[in-house]
C-alpha cells in the first residue's frame, strides 16, 4: 500500500494510493476519491526527528578506501528541514556547494523502545525516498554535521510510503537534470532497515512518524539552481525537486 | 513570571508559579491554584527540537587552550531526551563514563525565522536550567556527538522558565551530591543568547518552546548510579536530577 498525504483546496488529507487515484481515509468520508495529479502531495509523514546514518554503503566505503564501520554513525536532521515532493529545496547564502544524497528512508509505525533485532520489522510502517541535502563546505568546516544538513528544506521526503516492500536488494539512484548521478542496490547497506531500528531504538525513543535516513552511496555531487533533482527506489517511486536561491 | 508545566493526579497544567503556589490557567478555571509541594513539576516545555552549542564559555576554551569559536558549533538532542525535575538520568549500558554539563535554557516563545540580532529578544520566551548530559566515552569514539548527547533522559530542563531575567551576567553553577563542580558566570559567554537566536533562525525556523542549551563552563565530570545532581542558574533557581540506572 503507498500511503500518501496531500492537499486539495485548503484541506490537508491522508490516503491511500491506487493507480492514478487517491482514496482518502477520514473516517465518515472513507470513499472519496481524487485523482493523484489534482492534489498537492505533501511530505507522506511528519516526523517529530530524523536520525540519519553516516557512511553506510559498502561500496561507497571501499570507494573512499575507508574501513567499514563497525557501528551505525548517527546525527540528527531538524524536523523543520521536511520538504514535500515537488518543493524547492532553497540553497542558503552561508554555503557555496550544496549536495544530493540519494536515501532509503525508513518510517517508524510505532512507538519504539529498546527493540530486539528479531521484532524490528514490526516497528516499521514502510519506506519512502530521501534526499539527504548537505551543504558540503559546511561540513566539513564545523566538524559537527548539525549545520550542514539542518536548513529548512534540507530533508525532501516522499512521494508516499510504501509499506509492503522487501528492503533487502533495491536499486537506488540519483538524477540531477536527467543525468544518473548515483546508482546502487540496498544490498550494499553495511545496516539493514531492521539492524538500525534495533541499534537506535535502544539509544533513543522513536516515535510514530520518526524516519530513519540510511545513508547514501557513491556519486554525490553539488545542485545549482534552477536543477531538478529526483531520487529513485526501486519499488517505491521518484521523489522530485527543484533547487532554488529564493524563498517559495 | 515563573511557567510552570505539571501533574495533579492524572491531570496536566500550565501556570504561573507565585511564592509556593501555582497559579493555573486553563481559560475556565483560571482561579484555582495548588501548592508548590503537592504536584509534580514537569518539563516547563514540550520542545520540537534542542539546539545545542558546543565550546561557549570564554573561561572553559582558555583551561583548554583552545581558540575561540568564530561561529557557534552547533548540535542536536532529540525531544525523546527531555526530563522533568527530579525525574532520573538513566545511565545506559552502552557508556562507561557518563557527565554533567550545567547549562543556561533558551525557551523560544513564537516562530522564529531569519532573525535579526536587533528582534531576537522578541523570539524568546524565558530561561530555564538544563543538564546536557552526555555520554564522554560515545562521544569521543563517534566524532558525531548524536548518540552521546541522545539517550532517553539525557535533557533535564527546568525547574520552569522564567520570563523576566536579565541573561547578560548570571551565576551558573553544579551540584553534585552538594558538592560544587562547575560555577562561571554567562558573561563568560561567547555568543550570548540573542546572538544564538538571530544564528540559528538563519539556518532552520525554531518554533514556540523550543530549546537553544548556550554550552556549559569549565569543570565537567562524570555521574554514577546514586548520584544527585542539581544545575542553578541566578535568578531561576534549581534543577535537581536523580541517576540511576534502571529504568523508572
Amino acid at each position: 500500500m503507498k500511503i500518501v498525504r496531500f492537499t486539495v483546496g485548503s484541506d490537508t488529507h491522508s490516503g491511500r494510493l491506487e493507480g492514478d487515484d487517491i482514496h482518502i481515509w477520514d473516517g465518515h468520508s472513507n470513499h472519496r476519491k481524487y485523482p493523484l495529479e489534482e492534489v498537492r502531495l505533501l511530505p507522506p509523514c511528519e516526523p517529530s526527528k530524523i536520525v540519519a546514518v553516516g557512511l553506510n554503503y559498502r561500496d561507497h566505503a571501499e570507494e573512499l578506501h575507508m574501513a567499514l564501520p563497525t557501528e551505525p554513525l548517527l546525527f540528527l536532521k531538524p524536523s523543520t528541514a521536511v520538504l514535500g515532493p515537488g518543493d524547492a529545496i532553497i540553497l542558503p547564502p552561508q554555503s557555496q556547494r550544496v549536495d544530493y544524497e540519494a536515501e532509503l528512508a525508513v518510517v517508524i509505525g510505532k512507538t519504539a523502545r529498546g527493540v530486539l533485532l528479531a521484532e524490528a520489522a514490526d516497528y516499521i510502517l514502510g519506506y519512502a525516498c530521501l534526499n539527504d541535502v548537505t551543504a558540503r563546505d559546511l561540513q566539513a568546516k564545523d566538524g559537527q554535521w548539525t549545520r550542514a544538513k539542518g536548513f529548512d528544506t534540507f530533508c525532501p521526503i516522499g512521494p508516499w510510503i510504501e509499506t509492503e516492500l522487501d528492503h533487502k536488494d533495491l536499486k537506488i539512484e540519483l538524477f540531477l537534470n536527467g543525468t544518473l548521478k548515483q546508482s546502487s542496490r540496498t544490498a550494499n547497506l553495511i545496516f539493514n532497515p531492521f539492524e538500525l531500528v534495533a541499534f537506535i531504538s535502544n539509544i533513543m525513543t522513536l516515535l510514530p512518524g520518526d524516519v530513519i535516513a540510511t545513508g547514501t552511496p557513491s556519486g554525490i555531487g553539488p545542485m545549482l539552481t534552477g536543477d531538478e533533482v529526483e531520487v529513485r527506489i526501486e519499488g517505491i517511486g521518484s521523489l522530485f525537486n527543484l533547487v532554488s536561491t529564493k524563498e517559495r
